[in-house]
């Protein structure tokens, strides 16, 4: 494949493709039209930036557009923002940052990179100062330097999913007094409530203070800064707002050309990331992707899936072949101590595709129990009554608890049965782990259920 | 399955098995014949029994003989050694600790569960006090009592594997002098050299003086107690010795019963962990496993394997129906911050198969970079250059590195290709792993090589 590739947006995605271009055809025109000022950075990076567990923006910055163009000759252009794809004449419309001016760059191939942004729920005093939505790296030190520069006290966080907890916990560190409201009876409602309930505790034991079961309504603003969040029961106040509700692909851009859009309003795209619109490829949080459990489409926004479909793109936009087979739903998370993954399918999920399952949670510990620092980790494991098939998997626990996901990911990529899991020579040792391994007890319950 | 159970052995294969049948057969007749005072204990402790991490040699063991006795209704004799099976008659003889007496038991099913013994080499002075070697319980605790009550200044360990490294730290935490010798040219040699080098420096670190590629010869010895170790280069001083040369499977009383003998003189079982000879059945250390990537006979002593294998002898000998479907070979070690993990075939192993295969090493982080406490890891990843199938892997790393061989395990189990480990959903948050697991990331340059 040939011919001059331009890439919408200069993150995880965006760049992995276009680096990987860059390793098989040394000679290929490749232009990045980056809306913000930063290339491959870390958007999971932010809430620790805020906390004050990282000191420096650019820690966060994986490659500056500097090193993209100098070392890997990909001429990368910050503050150019894509207005317009027009797929039949192959061109786009791009305004530049700072000017009324806009430019046209004609493309061969065009791959959309254009992420995901938060959701923003339509209400009244939406626009006043103090309240942020997270999602580029510029938006994390807009958070960061209104909270420098003001004597902020109260913080609201609306949502109690990743970024919510995450920049929960970064605000406690920050010394502000939290409070958080959600939806659902327990946070983090990727998991089943039971599991929720262990996260809900851990973030009450840090000083978060909770409001479950309960929908945020509106805000309460004076002279243009937000005051209070109200809800369905209570006004809280608030000098700074962070919400956490969920994130939406960014994909006006790609429907206004005519793309076809698929759940959640995400680029539909097949295993090579092709659109429906010839020449036009997409990768990462704008686009949908397949849960490989169900064959669903499912549109999850996390920079392991954009890395790795960034790559799948470039291989097929510099004539290789690859594929991106789909996601069982992994993702992790660090609340304080507290350890938190899941992967697979949940109790919700299973119900409503009509699956036939059991499930069975174990309390057991990190480590060997006479070995220091053992910790406590509860693994709920879900498998199918039917065919004794691995479904899903949710971990809370102490240091080491979390990264035991990936064996359940592995197991359910791999189509293992719970029986199966019960065999697998895990490793051993008393700084590690108990001689059967937390997710091997979880298995050996789950089999009796089944 | 019916009548009287006795089972040889009191430590992990014999109890698990044990507990097993109770569960279903709350009337069986149960009897376990321990030549010690412990039962359920964790041998894989002692190192941090000794080196001072543990208080009390009660947290080693999981579940006392009374407990047994009490909780299980199962009839647990201490000091106990069987001395002669008659398969024929289905009878055992039996001495008892501390007396001349001998008794003699009848079963209808009987599980040998002997364990491994450290190998011991034949040189004069090897009955001197201060050499020992670990496998029981009471093994370690004379260990410890030497130690305490004594001034030791040099310890010298004869061996560089699992135990001999553990025991090494643990020396050094007691504040002794220790060296260690080994054969080969780098420690642990269950792991490829290139990768043992890295454990070779995590050691010298530490204080441990290593000496390499050096052959132990003989002790000296005065007034009955080790004075130094002589090997084909030097002599070194040694007020304790450590041997940790590797183990053998305690066999000697299925040998003289006729029963078949397998790799390495361990018991030849079938996946149901049953014997050559009707009615008698083996399990945990001193039985051969099936290495599930060549499928050939290995004698592995481990706890997870044992625990395992008495779990399924259990079954069937409660009437149900299990397999053990062997091993991967893989393992796990710390040596102070340094974790060490090995799984699947090892370099060696891959030329003696005849195996086309190709490695990749890896040097990355096993957190984001930018997180605090980043460290260092080096994975190394092995692959079958015709089939593309994933062969093995080392790691060596700081913390939160070793766990990872789990996820390979899982994928040698399922037989997935390296390629298949490039697409896994594995988990990522900047507390746990770059965006890439390193996992991941040596898998993508194994793909090139292969």
């Amino acid at each position: 494949m040939q011919g001059r590739v331009v890439i919408i947006g200069g993150d995880a995605a965006g760049m992995s493709a276009a680096a990987k271009i860059r390793r098989v055809q040394s000679q290929r025109e490749i232009l990045v039209c980056e809306k913000t000022a930063h290339t491959s950075y870390s958007a999971c990076g932010i809430p620790y930036l805020i906390g004050g567990l990282i000191d420096q923006v650019d820690s966060l910055v994986a490659r500056s557009p500097q090193e993209f163009r100098e070392k890997y000759r990909i001429d990368v252009r910050t503050g150019h923002e894509v207005v317009e794809i027009d797929p039949l004449a192959q061109r786009l419309r791009i305004r530049l940052d700072g000017n009324d001016r806009e430019i046209v760059e004609p493309y061969d191939q065009l791959l959309i990179a254009t992420g995901a942004r938060p959701f923003c729920p339509e209400v009244p005093g939406m626009d006043a100062d103090g309240i942020f939505g997270l999602s580029t790296l510029a938006s994390g030190v807009r958070v960061n330097d209104y909270l420098a520069k003001g004597t902020p006290r109260h913080a609201v966080v609306v949502g109690g999913g990743y970024i919510g907890l995450e920049m929960a916990e970064a605000l406690i560190r920050r010394g502000l007094e939290v409070s958080l409201i959600q939806k659902s009876s327990e946070v983090m409602d990727t998991l089943d409530p039971d599991m929720g309930a262990l996260v809900s505790e851990a973030l009450r034991k840090v000083g978060v203070q909770l409001y479950l079961s309960e929908t945020f309504e509106s805000f309460e603003v004076a002279d243009q800064r937000v005051k209070a969040v109200v809800t369905a029961k209570r006004k809280l106040p608030a000098d700074v707002v962070i919400l956490g509700m969920g994130v939406r692909p960014n994909t006006a851009l790609a429907e206004a050309a005519g793309i076809e859009l698929g759940v959640k309003q995400a680029i539909k795209v097949d295993g090579r990331m092709q659109t429906s619109t010839p020449n036009i490829w997409a990768a990462g949080d704008c686009v949908a992707t397949i849960q490989r459990l169900t064959g669903q489409p499912v549109h999850i926004a996390l920079g392991t899936i954009a890395n790795k479909q960034g790559l799948v793109a470039g291989t097929n936009l510099s004539g290789g072949q690859a594929w991106f087979p789909g996601v069982v739903g992994t993702a992790v998370s660090k609340i304080c101590k507290v350890e938190v993954a899941r992967t697979g399918l949940q109790e919700r999920e299973l119900r409503d595709t009509g699956i036939d399952y059991a499930a069975a949670t174990v309390e057991t510990r990190t480590r060997a129990g006479y070995y220091p620092d053992a910790g406590s980790i509860t693994v709920k494991l879900l498998g199918e009554k039917t065919t004794g098939r691995l479904l899903g998997a949710q971990i809370v626990g102490m240091e080491g608890a979390a990264k035991r996901i990936d064996v359940i990911a592995t197991a359910l990529t791999a189509g293992l049965t719970v029986a199966d899991m019960i065999d697998l020579d895990l490793s051993y040792a008393p700084p590690f782990s108990p001689v059967w391994d937390p997710v091997q007890t979880a298995a050996r319950q789950l089999v009796k259920a089944l």
